[in-house]
């Protein structure tokens, strides 16, 4: 599907003039043109590239050159598309020909941690995992983890919301986002390095900038909350029957570990049955053939104490006739061996290729029966294709991979399938993204998760705060 | 302080079609004019009654009405106050002579609780206790909490991201909200009950509308998430010498109570000298004289885990040196009594009147240093002031109370007081407002916590959604 972006701002009439600008308000490594621009930056995990270039790719040094190339924009009301570490999976990022990349990569670092304060102030280039070891140096823990962590950066996660294995215990990115820094469409500067856990006075304008994927502004720093790192961590992989018990179990397992739940990843069978018998290295804990599979952990500060909660709640659950079959893991080695069935799903574009991939959120109670109106629907349409569900129920959150063998990728039904799974969505109730964003890739079908009013209040808000559409236009929210 | 409020829209050129507008709209039971306006709408906790009464009292019944009322100020240009419980310390729900007052308190009730998603939908006009009540008879937790729940509602909670005692564990307001409605000024009604964790499906708009004190839209149901309810809490008054080691307390018992810190309440020497000597009934677990007290709460599952990992928690504390002497509940009756103390604020307004009261907030680390600064400053303008600190430290909230022996009412200086507290504020980087709101009351000092580019964005987001100013005029932020 090519990016459709019907809205970008007419080329600027004199482009040597914005060029020229540009050059002046950024230092010699700062700018690319012309044949000089890498390839790199011309396409995010997701979208495909543009056969037409970027008219240039800025790298700024810090806030006063994003709000210099942001003013410069704005006046020659050029297209701007600021970029993380590229590694989305909706397409916000890709640049379509002739607008221009405003990369974050060269401001990087971690400026500060405040111990006392318990927080950290970040430069939105610096990856996650470079934040995340910082943080654990100090004896602190970043919450919020994703498979992307080397590439990925923090100005992307919190732009995108991203979520990640530890929502159930930590919330998303939003929830560690303290104080923000945004520049404007138009260069205005928005500075609010708060560190406070309580803070009413006014307004909260970081949240225009959280999970608006770039279009209400350019994030540039951050003040993120830090939580204590935890010491120890009970791992366990569980064989259920019905969806009805997943859901006890979550209930259950919040209960016993009071505040300690860290993860409650589900696996359905034929996601179970997929990954331990077509992924190499992947060895399967509990014997194949139970309908579902349950992924937790407890982390907490010590193994003596933790190890006899987890294991009697557990014990409880077994009795219950919640679970039929368990596996708790004896060693990191083997937690880690847990985890890799999970983390398997890296695997899927390779050897599962093509598949349709969705990020689907629901109300906890209805994914049971959401996946298997979705299996029939899909079926009925498709009759060869096969499915697999696996997702952070914890966190409502259910990713469905759709594959049509013997399919290759020019006539893949892309489109088609997304129809068919958004339709049940909407009937369901559901949002057609849990925590990937829309960008691109997602944009036709907004309209399943949200009402008319509610995409004309974003349209407006679009409109109020980049009045010449600057900003990452044709992403999100279509302005007609 | 009479309302400034300069911004209110003039009069509807036609008072009396209006009025019939708004009878046609509502039940006989849903508008007060003239006479019959009751008394009780005509002021909230903080601010002072206007000698101008509103011009009527609106009491819709449903989400639609609501919306007919809006729709028909929205064309009259009338000025609207949405009101709650009435609660609020900030003034923001007091009508100016003149507006009208839209009252909430007819649409209450739970509409249902999911027990599989973990969620509760609830109208705007529920009071927080009877949400927190219908909550536990199914048995989870609402966790938020403060002293006014048998009077605040829910929709006021949400507009003014009310805090209390339980924000270190669980957040706020603002993070209790999964799904929100809200109508517009203009009528337009934004329903998004949202059940889900997880959804990034466009803008969050809810935030819109949460800690806005109901200048940008009127919030009529709502979508709360539930916790697990704790089954054990144990309970400890510590006392400490510095402001260093009740800092490095908190990090110690987060750590070592891994998610199930509860409540950290710190009050410092003059105020528990303050409330055991003189607020009736209260007794002292702890002799007077040290500088810190610490109240701090642990809730779990099982008292039977629980409790010694509370003691362990202490018993190291202690050792390392960071506890002076501590006193743990032995029963749930000796909890409360600890928490007398800290809930003997009540009595404030009544035995130390008139005291100016401050809801600020500061780097936690900084808390300590700031508290002997506002004291210097405000003994350097008013040598017999007394004042008391006291807050949820844990939550970087700190409450400052002072008092001017021997001046009368009229002659004291609030204003004059405010102004010397947020001087200090500022040179600390803090906030003017935690969890209170602005209101009326701290519009005039806005500036010291957020720049004019801030200051700037509220005012656009405002016209924007509230064109013709209509809601709430002259709350939170002026116009020019």
């Amino acid at each position: 599907m090519a990016i459709s972006n019907t809205q970008t701002p007419s080329a600027p009439a004199n482009r040597d003039a914005l060029l020229s600008e540009l050059a002046a308000a950024l230092d010699a490594a700062g700018l690319q043109t012309g044949d000089d621009i890498e390839t790199r930056f011309r396409k995010d995990w997701y979208a495909p590239l543009d056969p037409e270039p970027p008219i240039a790719v800025a790298r700024p040094r810090n806030t006063a050159e994003v709000s210099a190339v942001l003013a410069i924009c704005h006046r020659h009301r050029q297209a701007v598309v600021p970029q993380g570490g590229l590694t989305g999976l909706a397409g916000a990022a890709t640049p379509a020909g002739g607008e221009l990349v405003l990369s974050l990569e060269r401001m990087r670092g971690v400026e500060e941690i405040d111990d006392q304060a318990g927080t950290m102030t970040v430069m939105a280039g610096t990856t996650l995992q470079a934040a995340q070891e910082a943080a654990r140096a100090a004896h602190w823990l970043l919450p919020v983890d994703l498979g992307a962590r080397g590439s990925c950066q923090i100005g992307g996660n919190i732009a995108t919301n991203a979520g990640g294995n530890r929502v159930i215990r930590y919330g998303m990115m939003r929830d560690q986002v303290l104080g923000l820094e945004a520049v404007l469409a138009d260069g205005t500067v928005l500075t609010s390095l708060n560190k406070m856990l309580k803070n009413n006075a006014g307004y909260d304008l970081r949240q225009l900038f959280i999970g608006s994927e770039g279009t209400l502004g350019v994030i540039t720093r951050a003040v993120l909350k830090l939580a204590p790192l935890p010491a120890s961590t009970q791992t366990a992989l569980c064989a259920l029957s019905r969806y009805e018990d997943v859901v006890q179990l979550l209930r259950h397992a919040q209960r016993k570990l009071a505040g300690r739940l860290s993860a409650f990843e589900v696996m359905w069978a034929d996601f179970y049955e997929l990954v331990t018998t077509r992924v190499s290295g992947v060895r399967a804990p509990l014997p194949a053939g139970h309908p579902f599979y349950v992924l937790l952990d407890l982390q907490g500060d010590d193994a003596g104490q933790d190890g006899p909660v987890f294991e009697s709640m557990l014990e409880t659950a077994m009795e219950a006739g919640l679970i039929q079959d368990a596996a708790v893991a004896t060693s990191d080695k083997e937690a880690q061996r847990f985890w890799q069935l999970r983390d398997a799903v890296a695997e899927f574009p390779v050897m599962w290729a093509p598949n349709a991939a969705f990020d689907v959120s629901l109300p906890i109670g209805r994914i049971g029966e959401f996946a298997q109106a979705l299996r029939a629907a899909v079926l009925d349409r498709w009759s060869e294709a096969e499915l697999v569900n696996f997702g952070h129920v914890g966190d409502s959150n259910l990713h469905v991979s759709v594959y049509l063998p013997n399919v290759a990728l020019p006539d893949f039904p892309e489109h088609e399938i997304s129809e068919v799974v958004y339709r049940v969505v909407q009937e369901f109730g559901g949002s057609i993204s849990a925590e990937h964003g829309i960008g691109t890739h997602k944009k036709p079908f907004l309209g399943c998760s949200r009402t008319p009013e509610e995409l004309a209040v974003m349209r407006l808000l679009k409109r109020t705060l980049d009045p010449h559409h600057i900003l990452c236009p044709g992403r999100v929210v279509d302005l007609e």
